[in-house]
């Protein structure tokens, strides 16, 4: 049986591990020691429309401790890569590692690995981590992956679990990345649901005119699929909270810099002004602090 | 003793009627039978900083029959003032009239009225109607007044509520208008007290970002004091809730097409484009639409 590391103990972690612990043979390296003693004796509870199961799971606390496997998935959030670098730095060459983030950011950071193989993934499925060893996955989505340097190996298709192969790393996060921009900070100014963006006619609205300076700084070649995408997301999720609503909910740092905070920095090398983007990074950092308080 | 009218029974009408009695014989036009009964039989009383004062104030139902008095006091609600130009329209061009209200869209109205005297009002008063007849003096400031159509009148100056006489109208607007167009979106968009715009440095970023905007496009000489001035009346109202949060709060109709749609007629005449206040006019909508549900 082929093994696999995930790094990060957070909704996508346990999620990942829950279900590909069906076929592989998973070890989930956490952040806390209380967290892998509590998944080491309970296992990881899976709830999905109703149902529970409970999944057998090794857990580990992170350090330079990392077993070599034939893929290491790393599913924390773009802000906290920085901190596990130098655990993966102990890693061989040869170890295949898949990030899943969301933004660009941490493109710039795959680029000074040594691991010849770098797999970029997204993902569109809703999850919830209620407890340290349990995940509710609240929106059945895929994974999509592309390789960012390196052959792509086959993967085993998972039942209710699916992969799918992209060719082209860079579209595919700008995709993830537009869907993020638009869905995101705005659901978390207007602490509304994502389908309200759609439904709302003043909030679809302003949507528009943030993807319309989006669309303008990534230079998008027929913006008109990304808006579409992006609408589509709304749709299929509209009585969802997104992640940045329930991040400000409870009082957790936002995923704001990886996000609009990405296009900031495109824009000021591009030269290009983006009121709008601008006024909303401010908005939402600006939330983030008063419920920090 | 000379006479007033006061048009508006909400809470500047009230805190007016309340004020204006102890020196004037003052009768109040309200929109329902009910709070004409209520006032008449009840008065009005004033909530000033722990003391209550009961004034006994008569109130009529408003029509066709308001009475010439030497002053009439508009304080409906810029968006309710077409519904009260009839009845304005039965008074003889000698009443002089006195409209306060938020933004500059009710100039046009006044052009096309035939009265020979005609006053414009800012008023930096906080006030909260908390019942029928009742009402909080919540921020004690002062009333400003400038002609806009003949002569200035002297005016009696009351005891805590003071009356400060501008000679420009257009400039003592705008004054006000920039301080609306900036503190009332804002604080009903984040949902904080007026204060936590210059305590938050993010709000305080994006509260400079739409001041420019809006300096740009009203053209605004020596913008630094408006500016400074903007920044004053956060400071001195730093523990209050702006007028649009409340109606935010309290499901009413908010006065963004005064204020923020004012600006945007300007922009379109001046072909300037505000993305920032159009993203904001439309989130504001949008919200009021939500809370309307």
């Amino acid at each position: 049986m082929k093994t696999i590391g995930i790094i990060g103990g957070g909704s996508l972690g346990l999620l990942f591990s829950a279900y590909l612990s069906d076929c592989y043979d998973v070890t989930l390296y956490t952040k806390t020691k209380t967290q892998a003693k509590c998944i080491n004796e309970n296992g990881i509870t899976l709830h999905r429309q109703g149902e529970h199961h409970t999944k057998k799971v090794s857990a580990i606390p992170l350090g330079k401790n990392i077993k070599e496997a034939d893929l290491i998935i790393i599913t924390v959030k773009q802000y906290h890569l920085k901190e596990i670098i130098p655990f993966i730095q102990t890693l061989t060459i040869h170890t295949p590692l898949l990030f899943i983030q969301n933004g660009m950011s941490h493109i710039e950071i795959l680029k000074n690995l040594p691991q010849r193989t770098l797999y970029l993934g997204t993902v569109e499925h809703g999850a919830m981590r209620t407890n340290m060893d349990s995940v509710h996955h609240t929106g059945i989505g895929t994974t999509r992956i592309a390789s960012y340097r390196g052959e792509m190996e086959s993967i085993l298709p998972i039942v209710n679990f699916p992969w799918v192969i992209e060719t082209d790393w860079y579209a595919m996060l700008v995709k993830k990345l537009v869907v993020n921009a638009l869905i995101n900070p705005l659901t978390a100014l207007y602490r509304v649901k994502n389908g309200q963006l759609i439904h709302n006619s003043y909030f679809y609205k302003t949507m528009r005119l943030l993807f319309e300076e989006i669309a303008s700084v990534l230079k998008l070649d027929s913006a008109f699929n990304y808006w579409e995408n992006a609408l589509g997301v709304c749709s299929r999720t509209s009585t969802n909270q997104s992640s940045m609503l329930k991040d400000i909910q409870e009082g957790r740092q936002t995923e704001i810099d990886a996000i609009l905070g990405y296009i900031q920095t495109q824009a000021a090398e591009k030269r290009t002004s983006t009121p709008i983007v601008d006024f909303l990074y401010g908005s939402i950092k600006g939330i983030e602090e008063e419920k920090g308080d």
